[in-house]
C-alpha cells in the first residue's frame, strides 16, 4: 500500500490524462459547491471531498449536472464507482469488509484497494444528496455563493439569550498533536460528555468542538481546544423516582427491595415496585466539573479520548454563558465558531 | 343480580352459619391488619378489603396466619377462591370475562355470580401481598398498629423544601356526586393532566388527589376537591428539538422537511434529520393553566373526567409550593394529605 505522498504523482498523470478542459470546469463547479455546503475538505475536520474525489466524480459522471442529478438518489452503502473497472463490478468479499460503515465507495484508479471517498461521513454523504436534491428542484446561485458567514456579536449574544438554554465550554491546552488526530479525539470526547450528563438526567441539546489552529510543526503552547454542551435542563430536584420491577417477579422484585430500601422509600404504583432516592448530581456544571476532575487513568477508563484526557488532567476551565460571551469578543475564531452553531444551515 | 342492599341479610346469614367465635377473633385481626396497611374498605377511595371479604377469606383458610401464608405466594389473576364450591374449581367464560383485570375472584357463597374482591385495585392487591410476605419474614406488633399519622405543618415544609421539586395544585369545587363516582374521576383526570404534561417535556414525580368529604345526603357546596401533581422540570428551553427520519427513507425525510422548515431549522446529524422548533410552553404552571381554561366540551375530549371538567369548567384555582403550606395551616384534612402523601409507607 502506498502513501499518500507516494501516491500524488500517479493521480496527477491519470487525472492529466482523463480529464479533458472543459471536464476541468465542471470540476471547478462542483468543487465550489462542496465548498459552499462546508463538505470540501478530506481532513478529519470536514470530513467530506478530497479535490482528487471530485476529479473521479467529474470523469465518471462528464458533467457536474449529471453528477448532481445521480447523486439526488443516492443511498448509503450502494455507491459504487470504479472508472477503471479494476474489480468488474464487484467488489471482493475482503474489501466489501474494509470499506464497511463508509457511505460510498469509490475505487482509487491508481490503488484498487484504495477507496477515495473513505474520509467522508455519514452526516456530510447525507446533506450532500439532500443539497443535490434542492439542487435539481430549484437551482440557485446561492447553492455556489453562500452569503458569507460573519461573526456579529449581538446576534451571538440575542441568540444565545432568546434559545433560554444553558452553554458551557470545557476550555483546556490544545494536545500537541496534528489536526487529525486532535478533532476525531475532541468529537468523541464531546458524546462521552453528552452521554454521562444524560446518564445523570441532565438533557443536552446539543454539543460542537472547536480548536485553535497550530501551523504545520509549530507547538500547540498557548493554544486552546474547546468543547461545547448546549443544555436544555441543568438544575434537578433532588430526589429521583426509579421504576422497579412488577411485585409478582418475586426474586427480581426481593433484589429491588433490598436494593432501594437501603437508599429511601419503597412502594407499589398499579403492579410495580416504585423507589423514590436521593439524586447525587442536582447541578449540570458540577457534575460536568467532577467527571473532568478525576485523574488521568479515570478520564481515559470513561471514554474520554487519550490526548483530550492528557490536557484535561493538566487542567481545564468551564466557561458558561455571559464569560462565552467575553471570550468571544477577544477571539474572533472562537466567535465565528459560536455564530456558525447558532446559525446551523438548514438543509 | 341483587343490589348490595338486597344482599346483606344473606351475607349476614350465610356468615353467622359459618364463622365460628374463635374465627371471628381472627377476623378481627385481619381486619387491623388492612386497616394499618390503608386497604381497608371497599370504596372506590380505598379500593381494598371489604368487612365481608375478610370473613370469606378467614372461613376459607381457617386462621388469620393461614391466609398470610397463602397470601404471601399469591400472584394477580391466579387466586380463584369459591367457598361454596358453586362452580366446581372452574369458572365459565362469561364470569371470566366479567372477571378480567381484578386481581382476585372470591365468588360470593349467596351469588355464584359476584367477586366479592372486585373492588380490590391491582395496586393495593400487591401492596397486601408485599406486606404478607414481609409479616412471614418477621411477624411484628407494628404491622397492626402502625406509628399514628398525624400532620406536622413543620415537617411538610421541610419535607417539601427538600425535595427540590414543585408542587400545583388544582383546587376546584367538589363536584356534587358520591364519593364512589367522585374518587375514580379525580384519579383518572390526575392521570391525564400529569399525560398532557409529559407530552410537553414536564416531567411529572408523581401525583396524587384529595377531596372535602359530604355527609351522605349533603350538598357539596363550599366543599373543594384537589388534585396534587408534583414536578421535576417546571422551565424548559424555548427551542426544543425534534429527530426525524433517515434522509434516505424519502418519502419521509421530504414530509418531515417540509413540517419543519415551515417551523424552525432542520439538519443532518449521522445519517438522520433533525429539526430545531420554538417551544410553546416554557412554564408547566402556565400550560396547566391553559389546559384547564378550555371550555367545558374540549375538556372532556381531552379525557378530564365529566363531573371533574364540569366544576372545573365553572371555575379553578392553582396553588403552589408556599400557598399549599398556607393552606395546610387552615385546613388540617389537607395537611394530612399532604402528609400522607410525603410520608408514604415503605413496602
Amino acid at each position: 500500500m502506498k502513501s499518500a505522498v507516494d501516491r500524488t504523482p500517479f493521480h496527477n498523470r491519470w487525472i492529466s490524462r482523463n480529464l479533458s478542459k472543459k471536464l476541468s470546469g465542471e470540476v471547478r463547479l462542483l468543487k465550489r459547491f462542496a465548498k459552499a455546503l462546508g463538505v470540501y475538505g478530506s481532513d478529519t475536520r470536514v470530513q467530506g471531498f478530497s479535490g482528487y474525489l471530485c476529479e473521479l466524480l467529474i470523469v465518471r459522471y462528464g458533467s457536474f449536472e449529471a453528477l448532481v442529478r445521480e447523486a439526488a438518489g443516492w443511498e448509503p452503502g450502494k455507491v459504487f464507482i470504479d472508472v477503471q473497472n479494476h474489480h468488474k463490478g464487484k467488489l471482493p468479499d475482503g474489501l466489501k469488509k474494509k470499506f464497511e460503515g463508509q457511505p460510498m465507495v469509490v475505487i482509487d484508479p491508481v490503488d484498487r484497494n484504495r477507496n477515495v471517498a473513505a474520509a467522508f461521513s455519514p452526516a456530510n454523504f447525507a446533506r450532500f444528496i439532500l443539497a443535490c436534491e434542492s439542487f435539481m428542484k430549484k437551482p440557485s446561485i446561492g447553492f455556489f455563493f453562500p452569503a458569507p458567514r460573519k461573526a456579529d456579536l449581538n446576534k451571538i449574544r440575542k441568540t444565545m439569550l432568546s434559545r433560554g438554554s444553558k452553554f458551557i465550554m470545557v476550555k483546556f491546552q490544545r494536545p500537541d498533536v496534528i489536526d487529525d488526530v486532535l478533532w476525531p479525539q475532541l468529537r468523541r470526547t464531546a458524546k462521552r460528555l453528552k452521554d454521562i450528563m444524560l446518564e445523570y438526567d441532565f438533557l443536552v441539546l446539543d454539543w460542537a468542538v472547536h480548536s485553535d489552529f497550530s501551523g504545520v510543526g509549530e507547538p500547540a503552547k498557548g493554544l486552546s481546544s474547546y468543547i461545547m454542551l448546549e443544555l436544555g435542563v441543568w438544575k434537578l430536584p433532588r430526589i429521583r423516582k426509579v421504576t422497579g420491577p412488577p411485585v409478582f417477579i418475586r426474586p427480581r422484585a426481593a433484589e429491588f427491595r433490598k436494593k432501594y430500601q437501603k437508599l429511601g422509600k419503597v412502594w407499589v404504583e398499579d403492579d410495580r415496585l416504585v423507589a423514590e432516592v436521593k439524586r447525587e448530581w442536582l447541578d449540570a456544571v458540577e457534575k460536568l466539573r467532577d467527571s473532568l476532575s478525576d485523574p488521568l487513568k479515570d478520564l481515559k477508563a470513561k471514554g474520554i479520548a487519550s490526548h483530550v484526557a492528557e490536557s484535561v488532567a493538566r487542567g481545564f476551565r468551564l466557561v458558561e454563558d455571559d464569560a462565552i460571551l467575553r471570550s468571544c469578543s477577544k477571539d474572533s475564531n472562537l466567535a465565528l465558531f459560536m455564530s456558525e452553531y447558532l446559525e446551523r444551515s438548514a438543509v
